[in-house]
């Protein structure tokens, strides 16, 4: 035991000195846990009876999905009380708080309708653009990228709405979850598909236009973060216009980067200026070496 | 409680709206946790004494082997007959659902012997392919690969029985945990290996040969999904012959595309074309600029 | 009843046969799940106050972690002497294994105090390299980073103490949560920091200095692993010197190979060969093609 004070008194010691890594006597905040619950209870919303054991029918939904708003409204606004708190946005005063807190609750679970209509279309064009997809059902109860999108559109409404935290919490849940992370902070269109999804980020500032199209391992990310926290609210991150197709692995950067209606980015591109609308970008694979392998230099590289 | 009452209106129109992405008043679809749970107990099957807690004898693995065989017969019959409910396979009668699933289950679990084997290759194959390894239980207890390959072999002992939903609800299990995606439908030969596994794609008609090593990043996909529902079911992705390794990044499209044996394909390489066996596929640098930062024109494009 | 006797009778004779993937009769390995329980205790001393529910004040700190320390110290012991006792390190009998399992364990615990300053130097580096982070709390609770890094740190001290399995288990537990493999070998500066995480690789014997910031699906590894279990314990893995920039996508290979202080590594390159000091390695778009849709050439490949 006494070895265990010992231990105790170096760490408390530590957590004493200055340290940008504790929390302790500060003001709450918002769970990790309970936020990741929610997020789970409002994908159950989205989706009625796929994510549940036993059928639902009609004639229960409405008494289900009463008790079960009513159940997320409560845990919610809590939530967004303590991340109010913690960072109040610009203009608000503690004792608004709860009121503000309840507002963008109610106003964010109103939105509920309108993001599925949005989903419709993204697993609608998971379906179109997958072959292998034997049916709608099969997308949704498998397909990382339907609860990867899902939260993302949920938690753009909660990042438009200036919440702190929660938005991010939740999309580094799916992005755990699926391998992609798709900031809260992004615009994305309708019927968007990506194949896949593992490694593909698209960053805060990125604008996604309807129809668009890609595949796992894509970066829409920012040229240059050297200037750090200076880069603050910039738009750093691409542009991607309608019906544009990237094959995997493109990474697409810059802040003033378009790429230009219709177009297709093969894999593997690494891409920092604009494309013209209907253009098609690959590497032809003139500038690679196919060697045999008797070739001493091949040898030399790969020691085989 | 209002409010709730006018949220739960709101939302239950928007189910009500012809909507791709509602589950009610159908057919009951597999349960993905407990397809999930099935696959962990399969899993344990698979590796008997590696995923329990206690140490376990060989005068009790026959008992202990029989209880969870039984469990798992009564349980994956159950999801399959759903599955068969749901999308039973061109010429299934409804009434001769319940038999067929109970015989696909049976003929299922028959293979797991076989299923043993194929594993035991690929252990081999990683403990030889890896220098960090330190030993076969290093590679069992540690490797996402193992559990990849291990639920890929099930899988496609479903896919290739015609079972549909589970066999991509296990395969997305793995990909979630593993960041790799093996499709069930890939045929995949022994003395297979993929080191570190994030972010490689399996596409659903790749044929993989014996003794292939690859890396994280790697994607063996179709050249173009354009064509959509259209392509159901044609080859669509690569073949990879015996001994080939491929690194980290590389992306290789096409039905037709075949990497001839014995080949070594280079990192972040794109190919779209066959490959003659034998063969090494590298970019060598000659087309990369290496430029000294106080260069104008470097500075401009990075802003450093 | 009879299906399942015959079953299981099958699958025993298929663990009796000679088979790399049986732990039967065995000494007892480290448990998963025990370790993985231990890993998330270790982040809770790391970070007191941001993984539970209920706001820690100063005044009860020192109660709570010392419950905790203790749990942890008695558990970590068993788990230790379990790896020790399984493979023991080169010189170490039986007799002395129990003693030096809780030499090792009070060791590493006394270095949590000395891991604690490393990653406040982690955390402030993610803060100040990445725009879209609001905050250092932020950070902590959402960045995969953090966990990533907190436990390659961690394990990277068992790693040195020579403990066998448990430093890869814990890093693959990582591994599996946020899709970044930092393998305990690696020796890593301060004020590191990698951006989104998912399919980054970094080896067992890479060197990285101070003030490095990396980004998502970047590789440093080894050059080839024809060799296999022959290279153990060479350097494999590159050396990345200080305040060096690797952007998305880029592969690093090779124990020679060393890339420059404040070099900057664009998207998507591969590397085999070392850098001066101060470079810029871009693939600058020169042997890109940029096509309109209506070349037929282009149309050709990606059949639109």
């Amino acid at each position: 035991m006494e070895t265990v004070t010992q231990l105790t008194n170096q760490l408390v010691a530590s957590y004493a000195k200055a340290g940008g890594i504790n929390h302790l006597d500060g003001k709450n905040l918002p769970s990790k846990r309970v936020v990741t619950a929610l997020t789970c209870d409002l994908l159950r919303l989205l989706f009625p009876g796929f994510f549940d054991e036993k059928l639902i029918h009609s004639s229960e939904i409405k008494v289900e999905t009463a008790a079960l708003l009513d159940s997320v409204l409560g845990t919610l606004e809590d939530e967004i009380r303590k991340a109010l708190e913690y960072q109040p946005p610009d203009g608000l005063v503690k004792k608004d708080i709860a009121t503000e807190a309840r507002k963008l609750t109610v106003d964010f679970l109103g939105s509920l309708p309108r993001i599925r209509e949005l989903l419709q279309t993204d697993v609608q064009a998971a379906f179109d653009g997958d072959p292998a997809a034997a049916s709608k059902e099969e997308v949704i109860l498998s397909y990382p990228f339907v609860e990867a999108i899902a939260v993302q559109r949920l938690a753009h409404e909660l990042f438009l709405k200036n919440v702190p935290l929660i938005p991010r919490i939740m999309s580094e849940w799916a992005h755990a979850r699926t391998g992609m992370e798709l900031h809260p902070g992004a615009k994305i269109g309708s019927y968007f598909f990506v194949d896949h999804c593992t490694g593909t980020v698209v960053g805060e500032t990125v604008v996604i236009g309807n129809h668009v199209k890609m595949y796992h391992g894509v970066t829409l990310g920012a040229k240059s973060t050297a200037g750090g926290q200076l880069l603050k609210g910039r738009k750093r991150h691409p542009t991607i216009e309608d019906r544009v197709t990237i094959y995997p692995g493109a990474t697409i950067l810059g802040g003033g980067t378009v790429i230009g209606a219709g177009s297709t980015i093969g894999g593997n591109v690494f891409i920092m200026d604009s494309v013209a609308p209907n253009s098609l970008v690959i590497y032809d694979g003139l500038d690679m070496r196919v060697l045999s392998k008797n070739d001493k230099n091949a040898a030399l590289d790969f020691q085989i």
